[in-house]
């Protein structure tokens, strides 16, 4: 049994609030149950050095912890004069994530800055994270496409993720923190609209997997993720 | 004509919503008009190493800035690697006006931190830091209270701010992000609850201000602080 | 009775010696009482990003402290790999004050770089570094007129700062180091030539004070203030 | 066609230089075809903070590239101050991937630190840099046995790493520089000697890969860790 | 024939102002010529982590300079977060110089602080820093024998430095900022009490010089330091 | 009697692997006995912004040391976030000595950046670098010549370094890391190839030296360098 008393493959109730914030071309606050991320989404009319002048565009995340999201007080990465490697590699995640499924050309000279804050943290931070800024991009890309200064859609489909992991012997979807801190294995899955395999990172601490066990994951992710694509386009108004 | 349409001394909507996330000992969301805060207090056993050994404790605070909350990106600090000169004055600030109201002595060798993370910016953070923070630190000290953690109350009275500024020739209180703008002069008051002077901080760009309108401003500052009192009680179920 | 003997409304004894240094374009050695700091002004002909081909010029400053400029050494912030919260916070409150009595369109496309390093301490470093930094502006700019790169004086008014504070229960001026060390509420007032507040700064620790009060401290400061505005001409040649 | 030549399920030529240097403990100069990376494994008898007094040991890495191993010179991570994103990706991956196979427990409270630096980059140096670290981790828990400071051996299998992707429409294996240019997926897997799964990685670049994809890759680099696996137990004088 | 008309074997005018500021143990103002550097001397009860316990003292050395000490202004160290290359260079072999002349098994544990900050340039700063710096030294030791804290002088000899080069073809002594900037190849000498070489740093830029050349720069800098070990005692009140 | 068995004036074995990396316009891995150094020349068509349009190239480098080339594990720098002060040095050292010997008026607008790295550390890791990049230099301008990009040698001289020291009271040459250890004196001597002092550094720990002393150590330095000198050559081809 999950100590919340869930199906193996049912998510967490999923929220999506678009416009939490009034600033951002974009805004949402994702809730995957308790795990809460604050997700904008800025369009900056410039592009990275690397790209200026070729014409296409560009789109890159940011993550953040808020110092009590957590159980017990982290210290600020700002104070602390660095970001940690963890927060490191889960904003290039983010960014790949997205960048998988934005068709770059169409955007223009121009960069879309994706910030994922997290408000509150149960587990699935970075999979609610990219979840949840499609949205944001969606709305931003909406008001580009309103506003004239887009033509064409850039994006492409949508892309979601999910987490999966054994946890006490059994394969379980969308894992919250009291089974995240005990699975032996787990792994995130970021999806396309149409099923598709954009990242898979799988780990397993203290103890491995097999083919079989990858399989079972991946389509418990694939479970996971239609629920949230459903999600991702009612909050889109879609 | 104030832009918002209030009268010269009317505090913007107020509200705080205690309770906004789970994990920290006292949190509370402040408004001050469209000006958002997320505010936790954070109980820690230990004290910094100066207080070592010294029985007594210790109320300290930080501050962010997401960053979109303002129209246009900021730069993360936490990625520049540094805390700007605005964001550690601010956090100075906000740590020595709750010092001011709480018997450090009281407190037993533990320290409180206030995180101050501001989710959209209007005018006003630092003042609503204030305020809100009031509001963490209280709920905190009642659980510190009702499990017997500490047995005698260490707050001494509340403790609110608020700004006030010379908008177009008249003064006025609590400045939004328009009237901030395009103020000559502004200050920040930090009252207690029974209307003494905390701190005081006032600085007038490109035009100057005499004793008349420093009393002037001090006193709009009470009137706001006293809609603020009233709020911040209602909030900690006093 | 203060330490030193003083009346309460009497400062510590002024010093300004021009030219102390020879690079500068302005140069002078501050000293009130004990405290004594080193202030140049160094003019470029650039301006920072933000104000380029706008027209107008910029006023800056930086403040450091000698490692045994005080009692006991304190790290030398080169070494530690970054300025305190308080070194900022300083600068920032110098580069307003003195941008207030600049006329900064009247001043060409450069910068004046203020620097003020504290040789030894003794107490209201802060108030020194502005009034000195008065001094050596306006020999700089003095410099910059006789050379025929300014025509018109940018430099509207003087400018003078002092602490002032409650010490064992009556207010005093220009406290030095003991006197500060044991006061329970202090502030700095930054005035102009002819009086008008520029900035206020109290500051209530473990004490709070009242209309009254903060009223009697800026009518030492302007006292204050009167004497150091008479040295500044004297030193400046006036 | 690979441009190398090779077949799809082919590595590249692998050597392992065990003792290519001398202070440490364990040393290999492992290379998977131009990809040359030299490993060290440093004992220290501590462990970081948070298992002092624990009574188990820790294993963790560095990883570094010199800065002309790449085609074009990158900067000094030392010179610029700090390790990138890409880095600390690879060195938490590294060390996770060893301690998979590594019974803390037995290792008493000291600490294995695993140096990958890499000092010819074509390919795959995250992958050669784990697969060499075994070696490295294998001779100094040899030493450490031979001496007597071990008992029991810690290393519970081995432990390698290769990469696979899809190059131009095929699966292939040990991506060298110009395959991993443009292949349009791509992944690492870390394989126990066993043959299961520690960790996987895979990233769909501009294009996307579905579960048949992913179990094609799985099987390459099942293919790649055999070979691999032979050629650390030569290595390490098994 | 020298900018300055001086001699070739002629030093600047020398001055020691022993006690320029009143908090450090030792502190003095030395000028050579134009150059002036305040050097303070700081006597801790604590010795640096690796001497901890094993009965002996430490002597170190800090260097800075002024943003405005030179022609045109400087960053300044504290505020790019970082210390020079350069300043590193020069305060290790403050540090080096007078750690050669004393005794640190008889300064007990404890440590003592050199701080050097260049109030002036033109030239020979770091010279002039090693100069003072014995003198500030000296006074501290004197300081401690006074007081009882020490009852042996740990202070061996006299320990001085300056710099020669080759200006227009000829070898002269203590080179000021413009000789410095044209010479083609200068160098530094620390030297004992009695003459013997302590430090010796020679650098031929865009020349070379020879074994002659290298003798006939060292007897210089004796003739220098002469004059220098007598500025000192007198100014140590020996 | 040195530890090593060898002469006083005796170089420990000299080698020099052209060509040890692929990517780089020239390579070489030096060895002074057991002291390696993996030297790289990048030639970059571009130079630093002080010299851009001057017409004349510029030769700097770098220096690193492996964490574990040397006998107990030291803290990696690009981890601790800067370069020591010991790493500063050196590096500006190697710079000086290469400048010392190019004509960088015939190189055109293009930078020679070259890195030193410390495979493993056995004394002398300075002057192997300085010899080996003499090499490496050689090598890049040689490719620079033949493809035309140059047409006339920029590379005036040969340039070489060595130490010596006096180790139990006899001047040796070429100090290993156990003389190194305990020399009181000891000196590292840059030289041409016609036996012209470039750079020379003399440090006397514990006791001094006199002329006499370091005339000594000067003809053993000599003496050392006319072996490198001969190694350069062959290994460069010449």
């Amino acid at each position: 049994m999950r100590p919340s008393g869930r199906a193996p493959d049912q998510m967490r109730e999923l929220r999506f609030e678009p416009g939490f914030t009034k600033h951002a071309e974009g805004a949402c606050l994702v809730s995957f149950g308790e795990t809460r991320v604050l997700v904008t989404a800025s369009v900056e009319e410039k592009v990275p050095p690397f790209l200026r002048g070729k014409g296409q565009g560009w789109v890159t995340a940011e993550y953040g912890m808020l110092p009590r999201a957590t159980h017990t007080r982290g210290n600020r990465e700002a104070a602390k004069g660095k970001q940690s490697g963890r927060t490191q590699e889960i904003q290039r995640l983010i960014g790949r994530s997205l960048r998988a499924v934005v068709d770059l050309s169409k955007l223009g000279e121009r960069q879309i800055v994706i910030d994922c804050d997290v408000i509150q943290a149960d587990g699935g931070t970075r999979t609610a994270s990219i979840s949840g800024a499609w949205v944001a991009l969606r709305i931003a890309a909406d008001k580009l496409l309103a506003s004239g200064a887009l033509t064409v859609d850039p994006i492409v489909t949508q892309v979601a993720a999910v987490s999966c992991g054994i946890y006490e012997g059994t394969p379980v979807l969308d894992l919250d923190y009291i089974e995240d801190s005990s699975a032996h294995s787990d792994g995130n899955f970021v999806l396309t609209g149409d099923g598709a395999i954009v990242e898979a990172q799988l780990t397993a601490e203290g103890a491995t997997f097999d083919e079989e066990g990858l399989l079972r994951l991946l389509r418990l992710a694939k479970i996971g993720c239609s629920d949230i694509f459903a999600a991702q386009l009612k909050a889109a108004g879609k």
